[in-house]
């Protein structure tokens, strides 16, 4: 996008903006998730994670079947909100040395993660709604279920994740 | 935090970790929300910035409270996450030069700040609970409410707002 003109005239190019972002974003997180499951000790985290993993390669073929759709083809544009959301996750992760209190860490990273998707998803939702994108607003309403449910599962996890995580302060 | 030591040993480095991190977001929050009343055009939505402006001001006093419950010192750590949401939402708003897009960026950009923030409150919620905190617990429970409720409102403004934008287009 250009630093001397104004960019997005209407709101179909903030929406497109918005699908090259959450495009960029999805594949950011794939990048991201291999490193979360080897930094992973509890069995149920791991599949947890390489099961989110499997799903957010589903969510990129949508967003691609969604460019589609519109007769665009996909592209992605740097979103410096899930590089933040990444880097923050990787700084503390590297201030922990034990265990179990990363995975609680790591619970919590995954679901900012999730928030930030849910965010996104729910705004091409609304646009894509707005200017009567139908095919494309049934992906993103797909993926957002997704998102929803695994933002829930992560809730789950954290119950047990925490405990153990508590219990290590305890020994200390 | 230290680059050649893991500083964060138990679940309570952590849980004040995080604090730390939200405390320095919602002062990140209240720099950012006075440059989004100036750029916001409907009242609807500048008053609704306003008053999400008051509110975080009451929500920085409540993590003070935290702090103090906690028997620690209010201090803030960088949140790359936090910087990385205003950066993208400022260098969207950057591109557009119609107010009625504009206002509906603003929208969308808040609601990712929004999410951003139930999904800490809500981490923060659980390891307090965790960790015997109550005090702390009740008033991050507060600040989660008062999330809930402004991620809320911000859809309800985006109806007119996404109408708006598209209108925009419809001129054109």
């Amino acid at each position: 996008m250009g630093l001397f003109s104004k960019d997005i005239a209407t709101l179909q190019d903030l929406f497109l903006h918005q699908l090259q972002d959450v495009y960029y974003a999805e594949n950011q997180i794939t990048k991201a998730l291999p490193k979360m499951i080897e930094k992973a000790t509890a069995p149920e985290l791991r599949e947890g994670f390489e099961t989110h993993l499997r799903e957010t390669e589903g969510q990129i073929r949508r967003l691609e079947k969604a460019f589609d759709s519109l007769g665009e083809k996909p592209k992605a544009v740097t979103c410096p909100a899930i590089d933040g959301i990444i880097k923050e996750a990787n700084e503390t992760a590297g201030e922990i040395a034990d265990k179990a209190v990363l995975d609680a860490a790591l619970i919590a990273a995954a679901q900012a993660v999730e928030h930030y998707e849910i965010a996104r998803y729910g705004t091409l939702v609304a646009w894509g709604q707005q200017l009567g994108h139908g095919a494309a607003v049934a992906l993103f309403e797909e993926t957002l279920a997704e998102e929803k449910a695994t933002d829930e599962k992560l809730t789950q996890l954290s119950t047990r994740a925490n405990a153990k995580a508590e219990a290590v302060g305890a020994d200390a």
